[in-house]
């Protein structure tokens, strides 16, 4: 596996200090706020904000300033995670080497813990639509994540799960709004903070997010439980639609390549510094070596 | 049963003609935009977008022009009822006359099409805050429905039923989140969006909200099934904290009676015309007659 991209590590760090002092000053009834702030600090490497914020930085805004935006994406993406593992949905009793949260707390408040996430989400980003840029921003967010977004791929995968038929195409589909939509948004976002066309940043986060699912995919059949923090060869279990039962491991391995190599093509014509997401595609990829 | 409010079925007219073309443009995969459509034209007064029609006329806004925030409201208040109404919540099975969402089409399905209207809330409400008045209307609903407004309240119900020491407090906390706050949202919206004080909207909507769940509630105990459209007696069945439970059957009367009153009086030092309301808070108490 290679190394972190440079300064992944400072904009994590940055985003970890914003979301302890959000999660400290939660206005929620207490059992409420704890089931929320355990899956909020359950760790990862907040790909989504870092991106955010690492975008930002390559258009030349101070990105330490756009906290709202940055935790908004995180509380969606945490709120993703908890209704994703309900019984009712992927099943899933370990996410991130711990109890998932209806686990711990009950369906019904993990329910709840979500909805009030998503809710939160919503909240930060109204705040900070105070001008037109951030209230781009913040649409671009609301539609990511909706029914012509991640739900939208998350009812598809669900679909997929009991048909038979489903291939190439509903592939595509899932990994473009189930995966693909929250990682291209936080880097349509900053440029439209920045002021700047937004396509080069959705076609570079499409192959990213993509990128980013098929390796994920290709580590639940390759990896170990105690490096995921989670449970594997779960998907084949549940006939999950992934490309490695559309394509095979080795066929898999093969176009996650060429979506990497697609991918850095598109950097080299952004008007903006690369280096990071250059990086980032190579510490993608590498993930499942 | 006293008749509708004067202007009520204009509201609600209006109301049902943008809602029709919402649905019928709905961005989503099929299955999922069917389950979001299945509930939000089940029927219902739709009460939240017109009390904010309503007052938006009451502060001589041209509220025709305000659908995304109606739109909005609606979409909250639908997703709510989709996610109260699962097993793991209020195990309901019959909504409006016709099957809950779940029992229609899944669990995993229902979860997803609460979380498409919400997030559809929030694509609306933060395309819609183009201006300052606008935005904070957005924020005003973002709050009552997140963790510090209405998923607090529908916590907290949960909660209470497995404390047999819920009281009073509880019940008090419940009424004010669960549903006031999104009963008041939209009269402080419409306060925001005509350039007013919002406080005396926040005052009079409390009352109306709590004063609604209490006739609810006391339905829930007098009515009948055919007539409501929903499961009734369910409350005591599933040890819900009531007003009835809390105060009795005539204790819960003489105070809805009270709060009645009091909403009244709140109206009465409104800088706005108070008519349309005023009938509104005889058309509430007066249901359960």
């Amino acid at each position: 596996m290679s190394a972190l991209p440079t300064n992944y590590q400072i904009y994590l760090d940055a985003f970890e200090r914003i979301l302890h002092d959000y999660c400290a000053g939660l206005n929620a009834p207490e059992g409420l706020a704890e089931g929320m702030r355990y899956s909020l600090l359950a760790g990862g490497k907040r790909l989504r904000p870092v991106l955010f914020f690492a975008a930002l930085d390559a258009f030349g805004v101070d990105w330490k300033k756009e906290r709202e935006l940055a935790l908004a994406l995180e509380c969606i993406h945490t709120y993703s995670l908890i209704h994703d593992d309900l019984p009712a949905m992927d099943n899933d009793d370990l996410r991130r080497g711990k109890p998932s949260n209806h686990k711990k707390f009950g369906e019904g408040n993990a329910i709840l813990a979500g909805d009030a996430l998503l809710s939160e989400a919503f909240t930060l980003a109204i705040f900070a639509a105070k001008d037109e840029p951030h209230r781009r921003a913040g649409e671009i967010l609301a539609r990511a994540a909706g029914a012509e977004g991640m739900v939208a791929g998350q009812y598809a995968d669900l679909a997929a799960e009991s048909d038979e038929l489903a291939g190439e195409k509903e592939l595509a589909f899932i990994y473009e709004n189930k995966t693909a939509q929250l990682i291209r948004a936080p880097l349509m976002m900053a440029a439209a903070i920045a002021g700047k066309d937004e396509t080069p940043m959705k076609g570079f986060g499409t192959a990213l997010g993509i990128l980013f699912q098929m390796t994920d995919d290709i580590l639940d059949v390759k990896g170990e439980s105690t490096n995921m923090g989670k449970t594997l060869g779960k998907d084949a279990e549940e006939n999950k639609l992934t490309c490695v039962r559309v394509y095979g491991l080795e066929g898999a391995e093969r176009r996650a390549d060429q979506l990497a190599e697609n991918a850095k093509r598109l950097l080299s014509r952004m008007d903006a510094k690369t280096q990071f997401f250059e990086e980032l595609v190579e510490y993608v990829r590498e993930r499942d070596r």
